[in-house]
């Protein structure tokens, strides 16, 4: 018998069933803030929270693998571990934990300490017949780490990047570093900061996500434009695979060939295990301009924003929000949509920047408080910064966005369904394709639910040739805690989403990938020779499909096809 | 019979030996003012020049493959049509043809004018195993367009994509359009300017090459920073396969799956013919400012370029010159080397960008003629602009640099050889790569030649992890007009570039392709698993390995190997 305390790094614990870590969640204030909103918004419906589970709750399928005896000191199969890696975290994957259905545990959980470590789990695996599941932190949102892999493999082997996570060169000069691929946010930029260095790619799940994981996804970050996805920051990649390492040269840029790293970027663990990369890195900001800008309609605010997006400036952070959803996250009274616009540097003060894109709005109708952004533009002490960025409309946006994955654990448990869908667009077609997402999943949920839903929209990233819209959706799931109902519900709505977004043009994902959730939407928008195309390369580095069966194509030689929660029973 | 008239689009004829359209080339004076420099440099050697060919000249080796009776109205075996897509341009191409050494002609040429030709082209060529060489402007410096795909296949057909060169649509608002994949640069700019729009890709070949071929070989062009490849104006492109149509969706970003856009990109004619592309495209600029920045040495200059490449500011133009390559192009005294600087916008004045970068450049001793920016930056007309252009150290080095590939038809046929290669390298690394490259490769080519060789370098793009360096070298490679000995050395000098720049750890080519000619260095800087990844993939679209067989990589089952110029005897 193994014990798990040996082979799990040390740490804090992670929540099995929710957002963040264990004991941590919503504060007591935060929620009775929300049963107040929720229950001036549902007025009358019967809402009644399904209590978190304990690891008790579960009486998971035993193991169908033994641990193997040369892995002992890194494999485990401790319960909670299995509960941990059983899901991501996706509206659905929180439900499903609340219903204390869990009927495709991993069987067994790995946490490297080596490549060689990797190597050896890959090659156990394959003379088992066992899939594979990487997984960073875990916090997919489309079924990338589920380990549903149907019945063609002997099992499930979650490996874990956890204790493969230091931070191995940085090289000043070049404004680069070489990480372990396991390394999670936070401790990334902490190892960065006394260099004056920082990679600055902040998605929402920073806190609880690696920078693997960030690849392997094509994870969305902090820049509004230019360095919109991780693909921006990779300057070389190391891989491991059934068949060996793959290895990219460290190279500002290069034509020879096809891109090696940008096939690595977005596999989603279906072509091996990313363990190490060097990244581009940027100097710490030290000047800063933002404005808050109001525009009448969403529709007006998308012109302004395409011309900043066509002018050159390259704004750092350009979220537009629409009315509803400014006065949801309140930011606003919901009379206006809102564009929440700034720029940072460590070289230059940015007033010629901010002034020229003040202009601009201003052409389109934005109205702002000139005040303020002088204010922004103020060189100030960094406890002030701090204080700022907690106040006024984009902090309270700010606030809002960190704290959602909690809130939703409460919405959830109550039967209610708040979820999001990201896409992208090019700009001659993005007002029609606004009304017609907005008005055709209104439509969708309504059917479904028989309910009044919500559905709102911000733009996370801009482009020169389009947006990239994000949608927040929101409505009454099911009452008296019928989480099963509300759960089949959401699948219905997540596959309307799919091809809503599709049919009309978009992507199914500007930047939560693809896994198993989107996958409807993925063989809508690419041409099955690519993903067949695709399987051939993965069949040469993973022969025996391995890896992440069922996310973004299958295997060559095997069907998983539609697994996870989009399957119905799941 | 087939009339070559009906099958070759109309439009003027292209030279089959060398750069550009028959019956062009250097001009009297030209050619004077080459002639004294020449003998200038090379005071008491033989040199004796070798005439320009006539198609007459050739006794080529008869077509192995008759004409498809159904696709007689777009193949030809026409000997000057076998001659013009017998080779690229690159310097061992140019001394082959005047050597009146073409021992792989292609046996047919196709000019098809849609898809479906395309499509029955591939059809046919798998039917017979030929081996098909995709052809855009046939500019390559790589050997990327040589017929020379060893005893396996029965014969080869060269598809030009000439006659499919039409803008298909164009979307101002998203700023971009729809191209057939043969369409030239000039006709391609020309079709845009009426709607103020433009690709601004600009590379050497500009005048002489393709969309499509621009796409394949990952081209780079006019922005020194942030858009340095054509790659990042790609927004969907469209494949004609062996197996059938690849099609992407036009989207401004994503981040479903691995991108199969890049996958295209930089395939070189090995996976199947590019046949449309939806473009990015820019306003066209109507501001602009230029400095021209003289520094001590290539090191202080490049320790400000680095600070310029890191400040965000993102130069278009970004050029910094050796001290000998400033002289050899006449824009310097070969006392100092010379940074030309340049910012451009359609959208706002750029005094602040330009005060910024003088004040970098400043920091690191940079030396400039205040008054010169100055006028840079006042508003102007467009005759009085190109003028100023064609004036000045900067003029005087745009040129030279368009002028170039005429002057090499000359200096080849006088037995000089005069060859460039290009990389990318990050900061960290770039002096000890300069000394070393520049060291290396003076010794290697003494030790070839004999001679003594100028070995010159200039960035001609930058990336805030690293400059992308161009060599150009120059040296007396045989005299009495012995150009097989010439060409023998410019092998071995080419075989010693590829290693040098790959063992200090650059890449074989920034922008001009793997070709056959930078196969070796190709292999050193990527994983063998990677390229056979590659194969693969290219396997599942082209399983006969049809497609451009011997370039970038072997196909799957066919041992094509280094053919091409680096073969000895070709």
């Amino acid at each position: 018998m193994t014990s798990q305390h040996s082979v799990v790094p040390a740490g804090p614990k992670r929540k099995f069933w929710g957002w963040g870590l264990a004991n941590e969640g919503v504060s007591a204030a935060e929620r009775k803030s929300l049963g107040a909103a929720v229950a001036g918004r549902y007025d009358g419906a019967s809402l009644r929270e399904v209590a978190p589970p304990e690891v008790s709750d579960f009486d998971l399928r035993p193991s169908r693998l033994a641990i193997p005896s040369t892995l002992r000191s890194i494999v485990t199969d401790d319960p909670e571990e299995r509960l941990i890696h059983a899901y991501g975290k996706s509206f659905a994957d929180c439900a499903r934990m609340l219903m204390r259905h869990v009927p495709n545990p991993p069987d067994l959980i790995a946490y490297p300490r080596s490549e060689e470590d990797v190597s050896a789990l890959l090659d156990w695996a394959d003379g088992k017949n066992v899939a594979v599941i990487p997984f960073g932190g875990g916090s997919s949102v489309c079924g990338g780490v589920e380990p549903d892999v149907g019945d063609d493999y002997a099992g499930t082997l979650v490996i874990d990047m956890l204790a493969m996570n230091q931070i191995l060169e940085i090289d000043k000069t070049s404004r680069a570093a070489r990480f372990q691929a396991g390394i999670y946010g936070p401790q990334l930029e902490a190892g960065l900061k006394p260099h004056g260095l920082t990679l600055r790619h902040f998605p929402q799940s920073f806190e609880f996500s690696t920078l693997g994981g960030w690849i392997a996804t094509r994870g969305g970050g902090h820049y509004a434009s230019l360095y919109t996805h991780i693909d921006d920051f990779v300057e070389a990649t190391r891989m491991i695979t059934p068949q060996g390492l793959l290895e990219t040269r460290r190279l500002p840029g290069s034509g020879a060939g096809p891109s090696a790293d940008r096939m690595i970027i977005g596999s989603e663990g279906t072509l091996g295990l990313i363990t190490e990369a060097w990244m581009r890195l940027q100097d710490r900001p030290t000047f800063r301009a933002s404005a808050a800008v109001g525009f009448a309609t969403m529709e007006k605010g998308a012109e302004a924003v395409r011309a900043l997006s066509q002018s050159g400036l390259f704004p750092t952070n350009c979220r537009l929000i629409d009315a509803a959803e400014a006065k949801n996250s309140g930011a606003g009274d919901g009379t206006s949509a809102l564009l929440v616009l700034g720029f940072e540097s460590a070289d230059h003060p940015l007033a010629p920047w901010m002034e020229r894109a003040l202009e601009l709005v201003s052409d389109h109708g934005g109205i702002f408080d000139r005040e303020a952004v002088n204010r922004s533009m103020q060189p100030k002490e960094a406890a002030d910064e701090a204080a700022e960025h907690r106040q006024g409309a984009a902090g309270q946006w700010r606030n809002a966005f960190i704290r959602a994955p909690y809130y939703r654990e409460v919405l959830v448990g109550l039967g209610i369904i708040v979820d999001t869908f990201e896409t992208a667009i090019t700009w001659d077609r993005f007002a029609d394709f606004y009304k017609g997402v907005t008005g055709q999943m209104h439509d969708a949920i309504k059917r479904i639910t028989g309910q009044e839903a919500t559905v709102t929209c911000r733009f996370t990233h801009i482009y020169p040739d389009g947006p990239a819209p994000y949608f927040t959706f929101q409505v009454l799931g099911a009452e008296d805690g019928n989480l099963a109902l509300m759960l089949e519900r959401w699948r219905e709505i997540k596959i309307a989403a799919n091809a809503v977004v599709t049919d009309l043009g978009g992507t199914v994902t500007h930047h939560h990938a693809v896994g198993r959730d989107h996958r409807p939407g993925y063989e809508t928008q690419t041409s099955q020779l690519f993903r067949e195309t695709l399987a051939a390369a993965k069949h040469r580095l993973d022969p025996g499909g391995l890896l992440n069966p069922g996310v973004l194509i299958d295997p060559v030689g095997r069907a998983v096809g539609q697994s996870g929660i989009l399957r119905k029973g799941n």
